[in-house]
């Protein structure tokens, strides 16, 4: 491709909403245009990246027997009505209605059409088990659309679902996806980790997610030493690394203290001089699903060095999603005290522990009373503790919860997640097979999903410098970019047309910079837009009969003869993607 | 591919809302799935030949310089308003609210998106011509889907736009747009036809439409005998075969009679004895856009044999939409009479007048009195024409506009559309460059579009037997069909696998239907599916060491030696696409 039929244009302003390298390296790059928040267009080199990554994706599924087909942008609201996702997911999913007054929504999965697709042919257990694919288009109505195609509204998504007689063959289904993904994530070749993972509001029994590690991905990861285990922190167990026990201290008297202006655990840490997590921390809640007309406190109660984890309270409370917190106005009524001054003494509604905070003895809390707290607060003796639980964000230097020594934490970009659902869906929406027994029974079901646009954004937020992006061979634009310096002189624009058809007749696929600039302006796009290998024509290097290949991951120059090039590159190439 | 692991499920019963042989076989060959009307899931087999096809699209693109992109399918209100689009397209722009109350709709073109796209890069002359196109996905809220994805609302769309400093560049493009377009449609190996169109609401200066003939095609054409001339009968010049010259008779006295219950032309005719070409048809519209409060009646007279053009009448009127006609209530309160008793005369409203029927005297027309018609009419006497036009539907044996002859009727499946734009979009939206006197010069546009997913099955349409779908080898799923009649035969199973791993090796693509299933279905799902070969490994066969080789479109059978199948099936896929 010639840089200059081509449509393409850098930018030199950094975009002021663009947080995070990947995504200020795109928009510098010209690879994505904002249409909207979250909405985009990709420019032709994005697009070619998405193409090649899509294409790894298929060969690894359709390897392994699955079927790719192509379901709607735009689904019915019966579908969804049928596995009560229509109401289940919230504002996410977007809702409206036609010219006709139907109602539809913008698929954000497809679970439902796919589970539908499957029931109308499969009538027994001879036409199972298959597992049906498609790369398309979806839409989440995000509340928030950030980090480009990070955190996008419209994105590309590979999504696969497993449709399988037993348990036993959904957990062979599964593993295998696992395989593949596993495969084409190191096809890639970036570094990447699988973790346990929630299942979200997906629903389902087993899930594991793959990041692509980046030091601003969204996601903490805990990874233990062993590499044994690993967990996104959402799901992590939370195990002190020292076991801390239960205080034989007497119990003290109880005592109101005044604490004006106290009104974070850091404040009131420094106020009280006792360590934050001598102190307890009490949060409310209501344990309603979204959009519920009515609230139902509850209080959590987590020692003042600890984080909630939401997701932990969430399945502990079986909701569908996080938990909303109280406002200050429902606050006060449930406990007669802004936050800041709250604790669980004398309150009526429910009061979860975090497991953390069960050996706590004569601690502060809360006096429910405005700039005032307690001290010597004991369980049993002052307040009653609904349930103890797990609910805390487990975090680095934590205990491995499945064998010898602790945990280490980073940070990873989503990029893949797989599910074994069980008869979530095939129960809802009577997606049976008749048995060898002559049994109807419900199929059971994996779903797999992979992130297309955001896994090809990802790549970028692991694989750059401060010039720009530095592609992996797999994904790619062009292998090679040619800057080609004097495009006027006549032996140079010989050479790189010559050279430009040669690589081309063999498949090296080359972005020809043929501008009429600079040789800086050419240098600095080429580093920006980061091709695997740079080649440099200009009237001095031909002078000596020499080419320069740049590698761009390690700035290696090499000097070569013009008729090396093509075999040196394709060596490099070779050992890229080998 | 194998059938029993590809969850492909043909269907016995003609579904009862596929009109057209083409949606049936789509229907019964289990290609397409209905999701909600005119919203499909597309099967692993129609993908196949919708993938190819994009292919075949995207390599003449891109060998005559245009650049792929992809835009989104949610596009903000504020571009559409910039176009006045968001108002003009009416209730096919399907629109909604995001959870933050921001409007968008389903993109259904994407003219705004794309020329939002490049002005902002495009700066001088030196960054023009472009012409960037996209494969994506579409929505169109048909008020009546149909025909499977002939008329969909959701579907596949190639679209292209030009970007050009001026209009002699413009024609350029769209003269390579128009070749490209002709090796697309010649590679697919199907009858079609490139015939002048109307514009429609994406506005612009020439049209051209492609369409693939097929009898149940919804367009109709018009082609000159010596092929110098093709239109849509929704543009087509009408010239009566024999010039009717102005009647010579005397006025007689105009005067009233009654035609009690006669409403239509038919009846009148029959009731007078005046042949229809003899009477005149009084119809009545408002001049006004779709979605107007008020009505602006206007009168349109032709003779009762001919039928009125809604395109030429939207033309003349200088409408976005054809316009509406009038209801019952409003005719009444135009003319005091119901519609069957119309008429010109006493009208205070303006009169438009078909050409053919200018030449008329002393015709019948309605009264305005229900009940009554008038005898002797003649126009300026009676009643005043507002203007005479060019009004009714062209026919077969009307005259060709450019040239000798007469024309001839076919019926086509428009497929695609190429538009000269000129600078409608770019004005609206300030799509400028500087030229090269530094002058700012609005771009010079022209769009382009296939309907990707409606051209697939627009051949079915053409190509189709009373078994099935014969699939031209262009855009066929598979190249074979391998029936497997005995496939727990030890001979045959090895004789089938063998034979489809050396399919696979060299390329040739091969449905095997494995599964365990009587001969005669086999043959007939085969005939269905239409791949255009088709081997047939059986016992008997193979005892006389003989396979079966069928060509789908001649139903001829050869009877070859194993070791022969590949040579025999590559030459025929050889001469089947050069």
């Amino acid at each position: 491709m010639k840089w200059s039929k081509s449509h393409i244009y850098t930018v030199k302003e950094t975009p002021a909403d663009a947080e995070i390298p990947s995504h200020q390296l795109m928009v510098r790059g010209g690879y994505i245009k904002k249409v909207s928040q979250g909405i985009f267009t990709y420019g032709p080199l994005i697009l070619r990246s998405i193409r090649k990554f899509e294409n790894i994706v298929r060969e690894e599924l359709n390897k392994r027997g699955c079927v790719e087909i192509l379901m709607p942008v735009v689904h019915p609201r019966e579908l969804w009505e049928e596995s009560h996702r229509w109401t289940e997911m919230g504002k996410n999913l977007l809702k409206f209605k036609n010219r006709t007054y139907q109602e539809f929504c913008l698929g954000a999965t497809h679970e439902e059409v796919v589970t539908d697709y499957v029931r109308r042919d499969v009538k027994s257990y001879r036409d199972l088990p298959v597992n049906l694919y498609q790369i398309q288009t979806k839409y989440r109505d995000e509340i928030r659309p950030r980090f480009g195609l990070l955190r996008g509204r419209e994105f590309i998504m590979k999504d696969a679902y497993s449709f399988d007689r037993d348990s036993d063959g959904a957990i062979k289904s599964y593993k295998l996806m696992y395989e593949a993904y596993s495969a084409i994530f190191k096809r890639l070749g970036v570094k990447f980790v699988s973790v346990k993972a929630d299942s979200g509001n997906i629903g389902g029994k087993m899930s594991e997610e793959f990041h692509i590690l980046a030091d601003a991905g969204e996601d903490a990861l805990l990874v233990s030493e062993s590499g044994d285990f690993a967990a996104n922190v959402e799901v992590c167990p939370a195990i002190d690394a020292a076991m801390v026990s239960t205080s034989s201290a007497e119990m003290l008297p109880k005592e109101k203290f005044a604490t004006p202006g106290q009104k974070t655990i850091a404040d009131l840490a420094k106020f009280t001089k006792v360590d934050a997590s001598g102190l307890v921390k009490t949060l409310f809640f209501t344990a309603t699903e979204e959009g519920a007309t009515e609230i139902k406190p509850i209080c959590v109660l987590l020692r003042g060095s600890d984080e909630l984890n939401p997701i932990k309270l969430k399945n502990l409370l079986g909701l569908s999603n996080s938990p909303l917190m109280l406002n200050d106005e429902e606050v006060r009524r449930v406990c007669g005290a802004n936050p800041g001054s709250c604790g669980p003494v004398n309150l009526k509604i429910p009061i979860y522990m975090d497991s953390g905070a069960q050996g706590l003895k004569n601690f502060i809390a809360g006096a429910n009373e405005d700039g005032f707290h307690l001290k010597n607060v004991n369980i049993d003796r002052d307040f009653k503790v609904t349930q103890v639980a797990d609910l805390r964000l487990a975090h680095e230097g934590d205990r491995n919860p499945s064998g010898e020594g602790f945990l280490k934490s980073f940070r990873g970009i989503e990029v893949g997640h797989i599910f074994y659902l069980g008869s979530k869906y095939s129960k809802a929406m009577q997606a049976n097979y008749l048995s060898e027994k002559g049994e109807s029974t419900p199929i059971e079901m994996g779903c797999y999903g992979i992130g297309v646009s955001r896994t090809v954004q990802a790549v970028i937020e692991q694989c750059h410098d401060k010039d720009g992006i530095i592609w992996p061979t797999s994904i790619a634009p062009f292998h090679v970019h040619m800057s080609v310096l004097d495009p006027q002189d006549e032996a140079v624009a010989t050479m790189a047309n010559g050279l430009y058809e040669q690589l081309n007749a063999v498949g090296i696929e080359c972005l020809m910079d043929d501008r009429e600039e600079r040789p800086g302006v050419k240098f600095k796009d080429a580093d920006l837009l980061g091709m695997p290998y740079r080649l440099v024509i200009g009237k001095r290097g031909l002078q000596s009969n020499e080419i320069e290949l740049v590698v761009r991951r390690t700035k290696e120059v090499l000097k070569l003869n013009p008729g090396l090039v093509i075999a040196k590159i394709k060596e490099h190439l070779q050992s890229d993607l080998h």
